[in-house]
């Protein structure tokens, strides 16, 4: 389960938990390993199997697949799980974290069919993995993805309110990156004013990727006529604007967005100061990608403003992520850092 | 010399530059590598004959010795490097770059000497990797590393002035290693009122250092009475009060006062907010270790204040340094960025 929970921490965080599986045969000796890859990719169970597969493994029928998180039951983007590992005839299913969500239930299914499952194998360390994403499932709300991208003195933009570019070029490819995997970014109507971004996700070549995520601007002020992001097209072709300043009912009004033929469920929060400080004094950020630009600017616009916080025991606290490339990324002269929010009753 | 190069960055940065050396035989087979790990320990030179030694070589007629940084040819903590070549009858140097400073011309000497010196192998590249150094050299002032501990928001208190602690026990217990290998550090009176620190050097254990740093302070307000940094006792015994609000002027005061029997010649910056901007200002900061703790206050003390900066163009630019433990190194849960500022016309 080691070596599964190490597979599970190669993929990105995002609308699906991390789930990492290893089959082994009779002799414990490992088969395959697989990983999910993010929403749309195969489920690690299916990863792993399908590397079996490929790696000549014919008969599963005195195979045992650990897996971190119990499999799927539910037929969505990808096949269940259970089906899988039930046509496949693997004989043993270790599994780590029970799975909150409405996919849940694989365990019993598993079982009802005859395969002989154990539940709870270092079910901790499986159910912290992903514990944030447990409890926005929980909420029943989308997956939040901040980028903060600054100088050694947390400002977004100099004094005279130029900012392009204080990242590095490599720093700018990652963004484009995340922005690729999730399904919508959202920026204040104060950005799409100030900086008019076009909002969309490029490869390394500068092109445009085929599925472009939702550009969402949230605020009470009107977006601008002739701003980028729109491309000319109506709301609700690409974009929409979430009339509020909640970060909460932004999520919400996201949540019942359709995008690209599925709903939201993953957002990228780009900026800028007030949407970002909004989210961080809700707790409503799951996961940070924090670029620091060495460079000084002294004055300017800071990344964050106030968020309540009076003394330091108060401060909003987040820990090293090891996920999806670990805690830090030299990005040409940047440094990325990888940030999780701390599991509950950390400290 | 690319290997010198490798071994040189592995010492620290400070009063003096870092050097490497690479011994090798008739046959260009490396025989020992050495290098400097900072004021008061061996040259690389002498590491690196030392450690042939060591390794059981006692004829060194056919040997040649690679070194970063011109032997230097000055007898103070530590021997003349030229003399010790001498001795061991080495019977090539090739040097990188030049030592600009009063203890060069140790290419001479040892041509004088009948030992084949050849000059300005890689040159570029060792005097890069000192530019810092060789600048503030050439200024004729000490080497100034600065520590900035902040929030991920850049900050160094909360609203209410807590702020121990903002860091991890493991970055602050890297600035007691930092501040044992300085002369001198240095805050402004406002830390000494608002944090009272005792700016103690001290190990793993908690136990003090045997040689202490001299604790100065900068400002034109007084040092209260019961300040823990004077330890009870008159000015000029351990601590010193420069009584300036100019960089410049506090660097050439700290360069003739004397602790521990020589000159203060590396000095590190560590706060607050009106001395760490006026360095900055005055870029007179040679190296910068920055801890980034994983948590936003949103409101409280900034590490730094206008630097007199107003567009990007004009921000202070560093660069990852890969110098002494390298760029980036998790310190428990937080982040240490090492930074040197950017070559000149590196841009």
């Amino acid at each position: 389960m080691q070596t599964a929970l190490e597979a599970a921490i190669l993929g990105p965080r995002g609308a699906n938990p991390l789930v990492g599986s290893v089959l082994v045969d009779a002799h414990g000796r490992i088969l395959a390993t697989g990983h999910h890859r993010g929403a749309g990719t195969y489920h690690a169970e299916r990863d792993c199997l399908t590397r079996a597969l490929a790696a000549g493994v014919t008969d599963f029928s005195s195979t045992t697949l650990y897996t971190t998180l119990e499999p799927c039951t539910h037929y969505g983007r990808q096949p269940a799980c259970t089906d899988l590992i039930s046509d496949a005839g693997v004989r043993t299913v270790l599994v780590g974290a029970r799975d909150p969500s409405p996919n849940g239930g694989g365990v019993e299914v598993l079982r009802t069919r005859g395969t002989e499952v154990v539940d709870g194998i270092l079910r901790e360390q499986c159910e912290k993995l992903n514990h944030r994403w447990n409890e926005a499932a929980g909420q029943q709300r989308i997956f939040v993805t901040v980028h903060l991208a600054q100088s050694i003195d947390a400002r977004i933009a100099a004094a005279d309110g130029t900012s392009q570019w204080i990242t590095s070029e490599t720093s700018r490819e990652h963004t484009h990156m995340i922005r690729q995997r999730v399904d919508a970014i959202l920026v204040g109507t104060n950005t799409v004013r100030t900086d008019d971004p076009r909002l969309t996700a490029r490869d390394e070549r500068g092109a445009l990727t085929p599925a472009q995520p939702l550009r969402a601007v949230m605020g009470l002020s009107d977006v601008p006529e002739k701003a980028q992001l729109k491309q000319g097209r109506p709301e609700g072709e690409g974009w929409i604007h979430l009339r509020t300043r909640d970060p909460l009912k932004a999520l919400k009004d996201l949540a019942t967005t359709q995008h690209n033929g599925h709903p939201v469920k993953h957002v990228l929060v780009e900026g800028g100061q007030s949407v970002l400080s909004a989210f961080f004094a809700a707790d409503l950020v799951d996961e940070i990608f924090l670029y620091t630009a060495p460079l000084i600017l002294g004055s300017g616009r800071s990344s964050l403003a106030d968020l309540g916080v009076t003394t330091l025991t108060e401060a909003r606290r987040y820990t090293l992520d090891v996920a999806d490339g670990g805690p830090t990324t030299i990005m040409d002269n940047d440094v990325c850092i990888h940030l999780q929010p701390e599991p509950k009753g950390a400290r």
